[in-house]
């Protein structure tokens, strides 16, 4: 396995592997592996003739007031996980090869950004979609792969690459979840044995929200009102959102839209903000 | 040649051109073609084995007031110069293929967009920061070529492809002026004998400039006033802006600095708005 911390150098070899006509598929990540990355990494590499795994903490998604400092990194870790996993290259960029000093363009998804965690994190797409665009340049891959835990950003990533004509295949993998239906999350990390039970509500409430449909309640208000009760007995949790949405085009809807709504998530336990998701 | 209208049918042809490890070159247009275009599709056909040139009107770069509709087109004349010049693509999409309804995402170059004609025509460089992503995505081209004659566009152009990392290589081709130093414009169209003399103006006070740079002076503010002045002199014409700034940051000097200083000029002859620029 390579690690390749350069932007340049990973350009050439890039031309290399692809002059020799090799398939290229990355799995973009910002490190703190877990069995959802796992799970990404597993598929691309059945799919492809070279998995590349990008790490990189991407300071300009995150908002002024938020926790990159305390983002967890453990490189040693992420290393050993990819060996395991027969990643091929580890590109392991520097911020300032990313982002020099005079830095100043932006890709811009407008509409399906406005909504759920775009409403809350302002400007925080905006940068996902940059480094996702600056990636897919620098590694050209024929597919890349992410989680459907964050629903949002796939949708995002999916819009980008349509509008603008990129030549690579998104794949979305299902939420990985722990036995007790917990959604996996590096995030996960920060919380302590009470904050951890309590989180479990994020789950519990879209299984109750799912079950609340099948007995065939269809209207959105009632759906709704049930999660944010539920997740209210639970002390440390504060709601973020609660939405029911168009699952492609992240409109609000009245009505369940059997096969297309997204129900989503954002709840902070303490000062952890947990997200969640399911489609119906 | 062959003429390739669907995005879809030139994504797959680009894909059949680099698994033969062809190298291609783009000389992206609106159709038109003049004297300019042809320089850079001179030098396309030199450097590359494969030579492919759009011709595309793109909307979302005209603001609502501005010319779309009277922008001029001729694309039989068009084909004729390009088996001409041995072009062996045009590729020439529909605006609904390039945006269709659903149409979302930009690329947004900070800073350099913001003085010149970015400044006059709000949206105008977010429109061509985006088309040019959106070729570039669908053509995959090694070069691609750009006129110096819109010095601020291939400024904005060399800074999204360096700052997104977009593997392509842009050159930026000299002016081609006509005999008695008009430069070339798909807009001189629109000028009748009178304003065609009026509009000289443009490169004569450029000239003039260059001169007075000659003689010594640095002054910024001296240039401009005797740029101003001369323009003036010019009964049809109305000055949109004179700009002297650094040739890459596109920021406003106070002197002179050698080898560094772009000179541009934004122009009404009447309805008719020209553009001109020299670099010291």
């Amino acid at each position: 396995m390579k690690i390749i911390r350069s932007v340049r150098a990973m350009g050439k070899e890039i031309k290399r592997l692809k002059k020799n006509g090799k398939i290229i598929g990355l799995v973009p990540t910002m490190g703190y592996l877990h069995k959802g990355h796992i799970s990404l990494l597993n598929r691309g590499r059945k799919e492809n003739d070279i998995l590349i795994m990008s790490i990189f903490v991407n300071p300009i998604q995150f908002g002024p007031e938020e926790d990159i400092k305390r983002y967890p990194r453990d490189i040693q870790r992420d290393k050993a996980i990819a060996v395991r996993e027969k990643v091929d290259i580890i590109f392991y960029p520097r911020a300032r090869d990313m982002y020099p000093s005079e830095f100043r363009t932006y890709v811009d998804v407008e509409r399906v950004t406005e909504g759920l965690c775009g409403g809350r994190r302002p400007g925080h797409f905006r940068g996902v979609a940059t480094v996702v665009a600056k990636l897919f340049n620098i590694v050209m891959p024929d597919r890349a792969y992410f989680g459907q835990k964050d629903a949002q950003q796939a949708i995002v990533i999916r819009k980008m690459v349509k509008d603008l004509n990129m030549p690579v295949k998104i794949k979305t993998m299902p939420i990985v979840r722990e036995k007790d239906g917990m959604a996996i999350s590096s995030r996960n990390k920060y919380l302590d044995n009470k904050e951890r039970r309590a989180g479990l509500v994020l789950s519990q409430s879209l299984k109750e929200a799912k079950d609340l449909v099948k007995r065939g309640i269809k209207d959105v208000s009632i759906i709704k009102r049930k999660v944010t009760e539920l997740i209210r007995t639970e002390k440390p949790a504060c709601i973020d959102y609660v939405e029911i949405v168009d699952k492609e085009k992240l409109e609000r809807l009245k009505y369940i839209k059997k096969g297309h709504t997204l129900i989503a998530l954002a709840v902070y336990i303490n000062k952890t903000r947990l997200i969640d998701n399911i489609t119906l």
